[in-house]
């Protein structure tokens, strides 16, 4: 019912940033391939249910382990926790060498249209934190996207912290010009930064 | 070996005009829906491979017949016959309801850099124009994209399809401006074919 | 009264395609160069008052004879007159070197939101017809923009200039893929004219 | 000798981000105007030599005084003087209304290419930074923009003045998220600043 070369380019044009020209193209690629090519391919994302969720920062992984690598990893920094929307953010951070402290993926940032997070993670952030605090945490790092939903999760996420663990040193990543910014094109928050963050 | 979110990130790396950034995040999109729908797009992936090119025009198809839809409509133009370059070029031809008659898939343009195609199908054309002829074929039209690669796939195309039916006409598109030029921004070809086409 | 660097971005502001940024660079680019230089640069401004309208195709010149030097070389195309929106067309197709015949800016193309224009030139471009027609005029090309707005333009013109002088032929630029397009971004009504202009 | 329209244009194309095409729009525009709005322009043009550049932040200005409204106004911030590379900076600056000190334009940055700065006025600015020094200065802010070029100049500058100038604190515009900004689209430097500039 429906012929296959259709119904795989409407699933491509479910995927983010696809349309559905390049869904075709997509499918055009595929068929040019050999059948063994497109086996591998269906198995690699039959695979991804095998992946689990890191029962510490929340990400996915597919080690054997219930804990991922990065968590498992002996040498990062017990004193820092990295809470992070997201997978991607979660992987930015790891490839800059920025931070080698532990992370927790809180699963969004809360919509200001709805005042709502899908699946905002914070009951299990509560938890991990006193976990950690046990291992020697300091500071909670609140490492959320520079614009108004980032901000307002990360100032919710701060109270409901604060309140609970009085002791713990919560921050957020420091603002100001980016790399490569000239002073002409910077927005007015962002030099205002720039200035109250000088040294 | 390998975990399944890195190894089907670097498939999705393949697919034509995706980076390692999209890759992930197709990836993580994936994560995210249910194993089910996974089932259904690996499904649909191994399905492609029930496919198989129409006898007549050569596109993907995956109709029960070994004749595909457009060709065994009945009310085709029998006396025109589009040899386009791929089957996407034919969908584009086909959805702009520009154009009636037959097609046929030569398969990809004369490469001008090695003046080589991997896949041109001429001798299926000729055969198959041998075909049309005796269904009334009157016209062959080249329709292959506007740049030198199509130009010169045309010219060559011509010569060898004028050889062997001396009787049949063969036209390229038309050039000229296209929908929504600017005389200030057109370049000078395109200034000279639409002088040299104007009506 | 206003200081002369805001007051001289006020009045690039005007030109166009120019925000008040580029303005602003614009003003500092003059203050960086020399007296000398920017009075140069007053001096060509002004010396634009000394240009005119040439009597015949009504583009401005600055030669000392009322006609401009195109309208005045022996060896155009008498069969042949060109009409254009704007100084700017007529240096497009003069620079393609893509027509050698006569030409008349009518001066702007009919906005079809308020079906008028500013100064279409209509009885001046009737007027000049009937001249060329005596120097041996056998065609007059619409060469507007391939847009909503040169299509009514042209045919309002074909109209009025069919109506009197009903021996003479009329055409428009040729329409088709332009130099470089390929047919899967071609849109359904350049595909249409591809087809029909096809040769 | 030559044409106004083209000698126009020839001047055009030498002011910053315009080519033939813009410089030939902007003469159309021009034509297109009356003549008094020309002589507007060319007097505003001439005018220019009337500005002078303020004897303390050098910044181009058309005041009375030698000195600017800037550097007059009396509720200035004395303890503060800003480094900037360039009017244009200053005057971004002093829009965001981030900043309420001094500034002093240091007429640009150094280019790492050659490692010279053709106008780069360091012997005034220590001269001024002395001047600032009886009237309260305590920090003088390198506000360069954040490229190679703007850290290099900034270095340079720093040990120039923290030779001379050993009490005066000296400090740079902080780096970190500009606003706007995923983590996901982050240079690692930026998440690095980000992290170090964290509060």
């Amino acid at each position: 019912m429906g012929d296959p070369i259709s119904l795989l380019s409407e699933r491509f044009v479910k995927f983010p940033g696809i349309g559905p020209r390049q869904a075709q193209r997509f499918v055009q690629f595929l068929l040019r391939t050999t059948p063994s090519a497109r086996r591998e391919l269906a198995n690699a994302i039959l695979a991804l249910s095998g992946t689990h969720r890191c029962g510490q920062c929340m990400r996915y992984h597919t080690g054997e382990e219930a804990t991922c690598a990065i968590c498992l990893h002996p040498s990062r920094d017990a004193a820092l926790l990295a809470v992070v929307a997201s997978d991607t953010d979660l992987d930015a951070l790891e490839k800059s060498s920025a931070y080698k402290g532990y992370y927790f993926v809180v699963g969004g940032t809360i919509s200001l249209a709805t005042e709502r997070a899908s699946v905002l993670r914070e009951k299990e952030l509560l938890k991990y934190i006193a976990e950690r605090i046990d291992a020697g945490l300091i500071e909670v790092i609140l490492a959320f996207p520079a614009n108004p939903e980032g901000d307002y999760t990360g100032s919710q996420l701060k109270a409901i912290i604060g309140e609970k663990y009085p002791g713990i040193r919560i921050s957020s990543l420091g603002r100001g010009l980016s790399t490569g910014s000239e002073l002409e094109y910077a927005d007015p928050d962002t030099l205002k930064s720039a200035f109250s963050g000088r040294r």
